[in-house]
Order: C-alpha cells, then sequence, then structure tokens
C-alpha cells in the first residue's frame, strides 16, 4: 500500500455503502461472543432467584445445594458483603444489591449464586436452595405507586451522578425515583381560553428487548487485574463501577467486550457483571455467569407507563396549550430510568410549536423487574401517546391529520418546550416527504365490505443524551495503514464500519485501510456508552478530532524533513523520517458537546446538541367480522443529517420500526402478582418473517446536521418513533376503532368492532 | 484513590526500588506465556531439518509423513511459495526462506513442515520426510569465508533498510554481508614511528542464548487479522515483516507478546513467526511451532570471531596507533549480523584516546547456523579482545595494567574513533572507581605452593543502536489512575516496572496508579525492537513525553473548568468537566534520538544518543597442577546514569555478569562439518548456582546521562563488558598463562602451564 494523504472531507470514505468491517467474521461464523469463551479453570454460576415480589428473607437454606457432588461454592449476600461492604449498584441509584440482601424486590431477582465446573451441576443445585421470606406489601402499577402504602425502597439512595437527583438522598416512603416538571408560559390560563380541550390516557406495556445473545459475563481473576469479558454495551461504565463496589483504581479492572449479539439497552450499565466479578474474586477462579432466555426477562425490560395528555386547541385547530403527566414503571431497581424520565421529559408535548406547556414526568419504583433503557429511551411511549392524540383532536375536529400537523409542527429556529431553538431539525421536511410518499392528498380505497382499508401518519422527535464525552485514538503506521481505538460497542449497528469511515474521511486515507479495535478498557478509551443513537455524533466527532490531529501531526513530520504529505505517499515520509518502516503517528480526539442544564422550570436554552426526528405512515386492512388486521405498507422516513453508510442506514432504520412493530403488535409481559407468565419465546412473540409489511420503504431524508461531523447524526431509534400511532390511526381510520393501549392486538379492534355496533363480544 | 497531580521529576517515583509490577504474578505462576496458550481447533507444527551443511535439494519425499494417521498437513516451501511468492525475510537482507527453497545452507535449516492436532504425531511424521542433497563445499570459518570458493548465498539481497548495504544489491561470489573500514589519523605512519608495535589475534567462539523458555509461536487466522502469539522481543518488526512477506497492510496482522521467558536477543527480528503464520493461513487453524531446547541451537546463535589487534606504543605506554581486523562468523543468514559489525565496528578500538586508527570488520557468511544479536551486540567480544591485548602490552612493557589505561583512557570531551566526542561516558569514574573496590594500588596476596592467586581489570564500552523509534501512549483515566501503553517487551529485566516509574515520575502521581500494557501491535504503538540497551532510554524518553504531554492536557483541562491542577485531585477535575467519573485524558510521546551517518572513513560528529561503560575486576586462584581455577571475587561496576530502580539495575548487572561468565568459562558450540555436537543442555554448560563467584560485587557509579530521561541510560548489557578479559588476565597474572581464545578453561590453563614448564601434557 502507497497511500498518499488525500484530501480530508473529499467524500471518497464518508456517505458510502462500504460493506460491513465484520461482515465475514459473522458470515463464516468466525466471530467471537463471550458465550464462545471458555477459560482453564472455570466455573459456571447459576442464580438462585426470588420467587416472591416483595418479601424479607428470613433465612436461605444452601445445605442441599452445597452438599451436591460437583457443587463448589454456594454464595449468599453475606459472602458478598465480605468481599464488597456496601454491594449496591446502578447508575443514577446505589441501589440494586449484587445478591438480595435481607429483602426482595421483585420476582426473579437473584438472591444466591452456586457454582459449579459443570453448568447443569449449578443449575440443579441452584433448585436445591430454600429461602423462607415474609412476604410485604407489594406495587405493580405505576400509577398506584404515586400513593401505594406498598414502599419498594425503604430509603433512597441516588448514585452521586445526576444534579437533578441529590434533593431525594435519604428520603422515604416514596416510590418516586425521579419527578420532572416543565413549565412553559400559562398552560392553565391557556386552556380556559381555548376553544376545545381534549384530554386522552394512553397505556404503554412492559417489554423486553430480546437480544438473541442473552447476556453473559465472564469474569477472571488475574494477579494484577481483574478481567472482566461481557456483552456489555457500557464497556467503560463497567469498569468504573466494578472498581467502585470494589474500592479499586479504574485500571485494575479491566473490561472487554468482543462481537455482541444485540443489545438494544438490554447491556447498558452492570447487569450480571458485578455478581460475576465478586463470584470470581471470592472463588479465585474464572467464573462465567450466562443467562438463560427465561432469565432475561427478570433482568431487565423497558418501562410500562401512564401518559396523559391534554392540550387546549383553537377551532383552527392550533393547539395553544398542552399538559402532560407521564408515569413511567421503573421497576424495582432505577437502573437509568430517571434518565428515561427526564431525558423523554421535556419532549412530551411532541414535535409542536405550543406556547403553555406543563410537563410531570415520574419514575416510580414498583416490584416488577427493573426497566432501563430500550431503543428509543422513552420516545416511542411518547410518540405513541402524543400522536394518537394529534388523531383524535383531528377527528374530533373534522380536520385532516396531514393538516393539523402542518398547522402545529415546530418548525426550524423555533423554541422547543425547553425554549431551546430548533436547529437542523427536519420535522417539516421529514413530514412533508412523508405526505408526498404517501400520495396523502390524492384519493385513498377504503375498501369495501367485511375489509376495510385506512391510513396513519405519525411523527416524533428525540434529544440526544447530553452531555456524555467520548474519547478515541488513531494510529497511523508507517505504511499507511491506521488503527481506530474507541470503546462504542458494535452490537449489529454497524459503528466499527462508520468509525473506520470517519477516520478515513478526516485522514483523507482509504476505507480499506483502516481497523477498527474492539472495546477492550485497557486499550480503548473512555466512551459513555453506545445508547440513545449517541455514538455517530459523539464517538464521530471524538474519531474525527483524533484523525485530524494525526493527519495535522502528520503533515509536520513531512514538514520536518523537507517533504510536502500532500504529495508524498505515507510510507515515503515515515521512511524518510525513520530510516526504514518504523514509527507511528498517533492523534487523540476528545469530544463532549456543550450543555446547559435546566432551570427549575425545566428551561434550557442549550438542552441537546442535535434532534432525531422519524417518521412513519401505514396503511392497514382491517377485517371487521374478526378484528384481525394487516399492514400493507409501511412507509419509515428519518432525519440522520447526511449518512455515513447509507445501506448501514437503511438497515437501522428498517431494524428499529420492525423492532417498534413487536412492541406495537405482539410483546407484552403478563404479569400475576408479580410473577412473569410468559416469561418464554414460545409465550412472548416477537416479529417474525411473516409479520413483515407487505410493502416496507424506509428513507433518509436529505439533510446536513451542521453540528455534526461531516453532518452527521444518530440514527439507530428515529425509526421506532411513529410506527405504534400510525398503526393505531390507520385502524381507526379503516373502522372506526380507537387504541389507546399497546400491543394493538386483533382482539382490541374486535371488541371496539363489538361495541361500536352495541353489540355483545359473543354474537 | 484521589491523587492530585504532584510535582514532576521529584524523585517520588524515579530512583526507588520498588517491587517489580509482575513480581506477583511471576511467582504465583500465574503468569501467562506463549508455551501456555492453546486455541480451539489448534495444530501443532514440528519441523524437519536440513542434515547437511550446504546442499542443493533434488526431491523432498513427504509420502511416509502424509500418511501417518493423524497427520493434517505436510508443507515444503513449494506450498509457502503459493502464499508468498518471494518467501525470505531478514531485517539486513531477505536472504532466509520460510523452508528451504532448493538448498539448505546450513544442518538445522528447516526444509519441510508436518501439522497434526497431536504434537507427537507431528515429531513422528517430521521424521519420516525424506530429503534428497546433492551436497555442496561448506565452510564453517570466518576467516576462511573471506576467500572460500564455497559461497553460500548465490547473490546477495540486502532488505533495503540499512543505508551502508545497499551497494550489495545483487552481488555475486562473495560471503562478505558486510564490510565496515573506519580510518582516522595515519595508523600506518604512526606505527612506523611507534616506540614498540604489538600485535595480537584473539578468538571467541559460536555460543548460544538459551533463554528458559524456548521460541515458541501461536498463529491464529481470524477472519479480519492474522493474530500472532509469539515470544518475541520485536513486535513491530514482526508485524512490519509479516505483513510485507504477504503483501498486506500492517493493520491487518496482530503480534501479541505475553510474558517472555527470557530473551537476550534470541527472540529478535524473524524467527519461527513466517513459517508459522504461513503454515495458519495455508492450514486455515490456528498453529503452534514450540522450539524444542536441541532446535534452539539450530535456531539463533552469537558470532564466532576471530579478532586481530595491533597497537604503536610509546615507551611510556601511550598507544599512539591501533589497526583492527575482525571477522564476524554470521552463519548462513544474516539476520542483524551486519548491524552487529557495524554497531561494534567503531568501537572496535576500546575506550581509548588513540589519534590514529584503522579498522576493518566483516560480517561473513558461513554455512553454520544462523548468527544475530546477543546481549552485548558483538562488545563482550571486542572487550575480551582488546583488554587482553591491552594487558599483554602492560606485561610486556612492565607496566601496571592500571596505570596504562589511565594513560590511555578516553576523558570526557574527548574524540572517540569516530571523531564523536564523549559526553557523559563514565569511563574514567568507572576505572577509577574499579581501582578503588580492588583495592588495586594495595599490596595483594599471589599465594604460593600449588595454589597461586592474581587478579585482572577490564573496561569496555558500547554506543547504542541509533537512530531508532519508540512511541509511547499514556492513558489518564478519570480517578487519577493510569495506563502505559508500549510496545517494550518485558522479558525479565523489569521494563514494565521502569517504564510505571518514568510515567509517575513524569506526570507526578505515585507509581503504583501506573498500569503498564503487553505489547501487542493492535494497542501499543511502534517500538524498533528491545534490544541492545535501548529501551530505558529512548522508550524512557518516549513515555516521559507522552506522560508530560498527558500532564498538560489535565493541566488545561483543570483550567477549562476554573480548577488549579496543582491544587484539586485528579477525581474531581474530571467530574467537574464531565459531570460524573468519565473521560480520559490521553498523551501521546513519539522519541528519536539525533544521530548523523558516518562519512566513507567512518566519522561522524554523533555517532550515538550515549555511552554505555562496564567494567570487571577478578581475582582467582589457579592450581597449578590441574589448570584448575576458580574466581574468588567479581567487582562489575557500570554507569547506568541514574538508575530507575537501583535494586533491579543491580539484578541487571549481576544477570549479564553471570551470562558471560558462562560464555568465558564453559560454553562453546561444537562442530563437525557444520553438526553442532552438543545441541542438548546436557552437552553445552550454562552456569548453574555453584559458578558464582565466592564474592560477588556489583555497583552502578554514580553518574548523570544529561540527554536521558530523568538522567538515565541502558544496563541491560554493560554488565557483561569485562567478565572475560579480566578472568584471562586474571589467570596470567596468577600462573603466567595467557589464554586468547574463549572459553577459559582448565585444560587450556593446564597446557598452557605445562608449555611453559617444557613439560609434554601427560607427564
Amino acid at each position: 500500500m502507497a497511500t498518499t494523504l488525500g484530501k480530508t472531507n473529499s467524500g471518497a470514505a464518508f456517505g458510502r455503502s462500504i460493506p460491513r468491517v465484520e461482515a465475514q467474521a459473522k458470515v463464516t461464523g468466525k466471530a467471537e461472543y463471550v458465550h464462545n469463551l471458555r477459560l482453564p479453570g472455570m466455573l459456571y454460576g447459576k442464580v438462585h432467584r426470588s420467587t416472591v415480589a416483595h418479601g424479607r428473607i428470613r433465612g436461605i437454606d444452601v445445605s442441599a445445594a452445597k452438599a451436591l457432588p460437583g457443587v463448589y461454592a454456594v454464595y449468599t449476600a453475606a459472602d458478598i458483603i465480605k468481599l464488597i461492604p456496601e454491594p449496591y449498584y446502578g447508575p443514577a441509584f446505589h441501589d440494586q444489591p449484587i445478591l438480595a440482601v435481607d429483602k426482595v424486590h421483585h420476582v426473579g431477582e437473584p438472591v444466591a449464586l452456586v457454582l459449579a465446573a459443570d453448568p447443569h451441576v449449578a443449575e440443579a443445585a441452584a433448585q436445591l436452595i430454600d429461602v423462607d421470606y415474609e412476604e410485604l406489601p407489594a406495587v405493580f402499577d405505576e400509577v398506584e405507586a404515586m400513593t401505594s402504602k406498598a414502599i419498594v425502597h425503604e430509603v433512597l439512595k441516588p448514585a452521586g451522578t445526576f444534579p437533578d437527583l441529590k434533593h431525594l438522598k435519604g428520603k422515604r416512603d416514596t416510590n418516586i425515583a425521579l419527578d420532572f416538571h416543565l413549565r412553559r408560559g400559562d398552560a392553565q390560563k391557556a386552556f380556559a381560553e381555548a376553544d376545545h380541550v381534549f384530554e386522552h390516557t394512553f397505556r404503554t406495556q412492559q417489554v423486553l428487548h430480546v437480544p438473541l445473545e442473552p447476556f453473559v459475563t465472564v469474569a477472571d481473576p488475574t494477579p494484577n487485574q481483574l478481567v472482566i469479558h461481557t456483552a456489555s454495551q457500557s464497556p467503560s461504565f463497567v469498569r468504573i463501577e466494578i472498581a467502585r463496589l470494589l474500592g479499586w483504581a479504574e485500571n485494575k479492572v479491566r473490561v472487554k467486550v468482543p462481537y455482541l449479539g444485540g443489545g438494544f439497552g438490554a447491556k447498558l450499565y452492570i447487569k450480571t457483571e458485578a455478581l460475576t466479578a465478586a463470584a470470581a474474586l471470592l472463588a479465585g477462579r474464572p467464573v462465567k455467569i450466562s443467562l438463560t432466555m427465561e432469565e432475561q426477562f427478570y433482568q431487565i425490560t423497558k418501562h410500562a407507563a401512564t401518559l396523559r395528555i391534554k392540550s387546549g386547541v383553537t377551532n383552527e385547530g392550533k393547539v395553544t396549550a398542552r399538559e402532560c403527566e407521564v408515569w413511567w414503571n421503573g421497576g424495582a431497581y432505577a437502573d437509568i430510568g430517571p434518565r428515561v424520565t427526564q431525558k423523554s421529559g421535556f419532549t412530551a408535548p411532541g414535535p409542536y410549536d405550543i406556547d403553555h406547556v406543563s410537563i410531570d414526568s415520574y419514575a416510580l419504583y414498583t416490584n416488577l423487574p427493573a426497566a432501563g433503557a430500550l431503543r428509543g429511551f422513552g420516545i416511542p411511549q411518547l410518540v405513541w401517546a402524543y400522536e394518537s392524540h394529534t388523531d383524535m383532536i383531528a377527528k374530533a375536529l373534522k380536520m385532516d391529520p396531514l393538516a393539523i400537523r402542518r398547522k402545529n409542527i415546530l418548525r426550524e429556529g423555533r423554541p422547543q418546550a425547553t425554549g431551546t431553538l430548533m436547529r437542523d431539525a427536519g420535522i417539516e421536511k421529514v413530514l412533508e416527504r412523508l405526505a408526498q410518499r404517501m400520495d396523502w392528498e390524492k384519493a385513498f380505497d377504503k375498501g369495501g365490505g367485511a375489509i376495510r382499508r385506512g391510513r396513519g401518519i405519525a411523527i416524533g422527535f428525540k434529544a440526544s443524551i447530553s452531555p456524555t464525552t467520548s474519547v478515541a485514538i488513531v494510529n497511523v503506521s508507517a505504511d499507511g495503514s491506521c488503527m481506530v481505538y474507541c470503546s462504542t460497542v458494535d452490537m449489529g449497528q454497524g459503528s466499527d464500519t462508520a468509525m473506520a469511515q470517519f477516520a478515513a474521511e478526516a485522514l483523507g486515507i482509504p476505507v480499506e485501510s483502516v481497523t477498527v479495535v474492539h472495546p477492550d478498557t485497557d486499550v480503548t478509551p473512555y466512551d459513555m456508552a453506545t445508547l440513545g443513537s449517541r455514538s455517530t455524533y459523539h464517538m464521530g466527532h471524538a474519531v474525527k478530532l483524533a484523525a485530524e490531529d494525526a493527519r495535522d501531526k502528520l503533515m509536520q513530520l513531512a514538514k520536518d524533513v523537507g517533504l510536502s504529505a500532500e504529495t508524498t505517499p505515507i510510507p515515503d515520509i515515515f521512511r524518510k523520517k525513520y530510516g526504514m518502516q518504523a514509527g507511528n503517528v498517533v492523534g487523540v480526539g476528545s469530544y463532549i458537546p456543550s450543555y446547559t442544564s435546566p432551570d427549575a422550570q425545566g428551561q434550557t436554552d442549550n438542552a441537546t446538541p442535535f434532534w432525531m426526528i422519524g417518521a412513519t405512515g401505514a396503511e392497514v386492512e382491517v377485517d371487521t367480522e374478526t378484528g384481525e388486521f394487516k399492514i400493507t405498507r409501511l412507509v419509515n422516513l428519518v432525519d440522520v443529517g447526511r449518512p455515513v453508510n447509507p445501506a448501514i442506514v437503511e438497515t437501522q432504520i428498517s431494524g428499529a420500526t420492525m423492532m417498534q412493530l413487536g412492541f406495537t403488535l405482539f410483546e407484552r409481559m403478563d404479569f400475576d402478582a408479580g410473577q412473569c407468565t410468559n416469561a418464554s419465546l414460545a409465550d412472548y412473540k416477537i416479529p417474525g418473517i411473516r409479520d413483515v409489511p407487505l410493502v416496507m420503504e424506509n428513507e433518509a431524508v436529505d439533510m446536513v446536521q451542521q453540528s455534526g461531523p461531516f453532518g452527521a447524526k444518530g440514527v439507530g431509534e428515529s425509526g421506532t418513533f411513529g410506527v405504534s400511532p400510525a398503526i393505531a390511526s390507520a385502524i381507526d381510520d379503516a373502522v372506526g376503532v380507537r387504541l389507546t393501549s399497546l400491543p394493538l392486538t386483533a382482539e382490541a379492534v374486535y371488541r371496539g368492532l363489538r361495541a361500536q355496533a352495541g353489540k355483545p363480544l359473543d354474537e
């Protein structure tokens, strides 16, 4: 290879649909996952889990488990505490114990751990553990949790990481893990003055992320470091949090992340890492804990939510006031739920230009499995509510759904509910493109007879998680090839490919010359986490800065030896300097966007570095006799700024859409007294190939994020936003049945049709 | 940990005898070596080796080997060439084939490779291979090689890396792989004018490095990269050279080096890596080739040499002219021999201030196993010759050995034979300190009867290998702990500990906060190699620069958020900037010393960035009846600049001394028609605990290397310099027998005693 440093930002690498860098490894089955990892002397850990939703532990009898031949050790909280006196972790609250201490807070909570060389022995022994519980009153509903006498945690322990949680420290007798409030203008006055006031309440269900690779961690206590191989989206956080628990320095903990079989938010912060690490240190042996698919149902879920939205509207359909009240069912441990509450909170009024806004958003502890981040970070639930609400207003006012949106849309330069002015937010462009692709203003055949046709549109938006930090290193070798070091986790979204493109574009070298190194905290520098569609923007910036730094140093190197870097092949520059193929040029980039914390009213002039916009149009056919419906067309439009890799962007949009389709049509965790009754993929249906809409179109609209690296912004979640309300509105458009709870089932439509006809269900 | 950035260069970390960072891992047996590595699907490779010293391959019959059950594959050069059309490697010449192509050039040369899942099967199959040779005339002696009709290589192929080899490209009918010439003043005229002219010829033997871990490589053909786990001292070179052979980019080859069980120069450049890599790629499976101790005898040796030294001397003992002619027996492949020839060549006159100098130094191909770098890089051989010569002159002139050295020593600021002025070279200081510790000017009891006592001193010096490059990265975590990334290989010399001390000292943080990452070309940046005592100086500089860069960035980070880095704990600075424990500060350091290439006369004003000085004083007791002798006292003094870690420096001096003691007293590879006849540790004795001198004293004299990082310089080799001649001179002092060939055996002394007495050996 005799590459010359080409032009930077020439479009040679960025914006091209190059194949994914990991494609070959994956299709040949050679890509390595933590599940494949076996270390000499490794023990397998199996968890004994709580059978009650809320209870005090009177005693744990591990004698039968210990007596089972082949069992190496059985640990309970009493053992953990010898190693870690304060064994509570969490990104927002230090509320989650490594193993249950004194109390259990949900069914499925880890109470004891069995280690054995044979995982089947460990599994059998875990079932022999007998725990005596004193059951306590439990609360499962998020709205009830506001006022319930059943208190999940006796005292709140914020982690100290987020300023808006600090006032909760030491608070008792409450299930509220965060209350977010935003006030803009005077909503109550505006309601009084409005021509119409509409108020609707919506429900979303608790669902699962269902990465096809269940969570797995191997902890290896080497002499100088504790090495943790884990299927995590946040290696830097795992390192810092495990080091904190142990009272160690960061560099005594090494976290390595190979390929991930999906993440979607299920693998963020600490999941099984603390338990695996503690067990490995107690045992003095490597330990692997790999969850079964069933166990994933107890590990982390998406928040169920109740959302009440009230709007004041003029006769012309202009929304003048909006009140939103949202209760997020956070389950037994806060995880990152308070951030979901706050980050989604301030966009609750939707992409609309409303002068008077009042938002109250609550993260609530309940006795269900903990909820955390899931693709969209609360936005799909919000959009489901506010876009259903928009259509219900339009219908009441006999307005066209497109027209009411055109009237109210938040246009470029206008203040969002926080007061932050909209910049580079393609709300209008995406909406208009959706109208165009849906032929919205042309006649639509609504069918007849038993089969009725309908259509719906919905648009949502999201802020980036801010302010968060990414650091990258770019190392150019003497032959002009290049290594990129960053802790962004490629979990299928194609970030390795994107980062290679960023580096190549910024350096001005072929993308084929770039290798991206897998996250390993001993190797790749700090990154906040791979979540919230932040990597393209944040790590993209960091990699670009690092590559630019390397380019500057390479230019200087050339200058030092009397050469021009623009015309001399890179190997020749190194050769002139070092006399042979030798040396490296190393560039460093560190990026954090600017940000202004909101004031007590939730107001800030800088709420986010960029906005993500996603819209969906749906066409459905509904069978009026059975309530069954099928999606005949789904159009998904997203503002991604400039797409880094159009082919990958397309798969991000379609993947997000399909995932949201599962939540829209089938997925729901069912509970009976806190016990999940469908904790298996036999009972919990996720979308299959037959569930793909007959026609599905995905498009990145033509936009540029001026502040983004080469004009790019995040895309991982935007495809989820509009799916649920577009389909609900299409059903309503077809048969006049408005569903306000997810999932949207044929049964619910049938019930609606029967009620509409004034007929009993069984006639 | 709440470390505040302390003062840099405060002496808090540098110069302290902290325990080695790897001590716990090693004493608990948990340190990992390549020998321990087993990968899924891994095959073992066993080599079939040439039985003739020089021959044309008429045919290779692998049928019996292939037919052995369990054999996966048998490869010869014909297979290698399918993958690598030009399968020749080497740092100085591209002369060494991965497997013998058409010809063999020494006994033990790899001719074929067998792969099997069971290494015993591979071994058995390797013995079934039958090669038909047409034997060719061979040459084994280095002086004969100058004029022999037996030509080892038909045509010379310089690698293009070293300018002084370029004129050899395409040269035929020669065994000279480098001829180095230095002329200063007019030696011939000075000889004519001298009061006395002395000329002596010395011999040194071919020896082995004997690392206790024989060479081993595992090559793993992963989908995106070829990963090479190897016990190498030069991971960066392995990456570049393997990439070159394959025609790949550097970043498609990853070289990982865990702990090394010793190196001493045996594990430099390419050893078994190319063969292992090629086999793994051909097989599509991981391949391990681990040499037996016997096979090490065929892999790499230290040069045998013949050294002729001639001096013109005044009646007062001032040396006015010196002529040196040195023939280095490089064996069948050049490896780094030409560098040994050149780098040692210009110090051949010794640490003496001589106006008229003529040096001719030759690297010669012969039909012995290839010779390469070995601790001291040719200097112990030179010192052996020139210091024996010094004492022989002193004896002839009836001068005291200390007095003749005092008269001729090269003092600070004076020009060395290249013309380069001596700076920070403790030649005088080391010599005077040696005289003091040996009580040289006091009476010495020479014994009586059968046991006679004698003493000797010797002093030598060495230049650093120049100009060579080291790059380092220092990454400070948000809690103030720190990772150092460098490709220096800790092979027992304590470099990990030293680099931690450099980083801590430069940053101003506790050394306990620093972790040094193992070499891995995907992780740690370029380093020329771990050789020639270069790491402390070169990588010490790079790490110091990287730490200073990180410190500057941390100071700036503090300033940006209105804090003082001197008074604020590091975690608080990060927390203020990022709102939580987040982020990294990454510093980069790249170092290459300045250097001026010598002119045609070998003259340069800048031959080396620093000088290493080592001296030894020996006291011996010789049994005049048997020739047996024992070393009763060995005093080793070294100029190390400021010692990084005095305890480790002491072990470097004692280790080097003991190694040279082996070469001085026992070690010699014996050959019969090119076949090594003592290729086992049963027949080839290395020093054991009973061979340690009764009294052994090691001291780093009080010096500062002004240009060194914190005043330090290299120390790994200096302990070897004076050992052989000091002992030889002590024997001569005791019994008047002057030995001029190594090793110094009781038999040789006995022969000398009998000759001295004019008696036959068997009387």
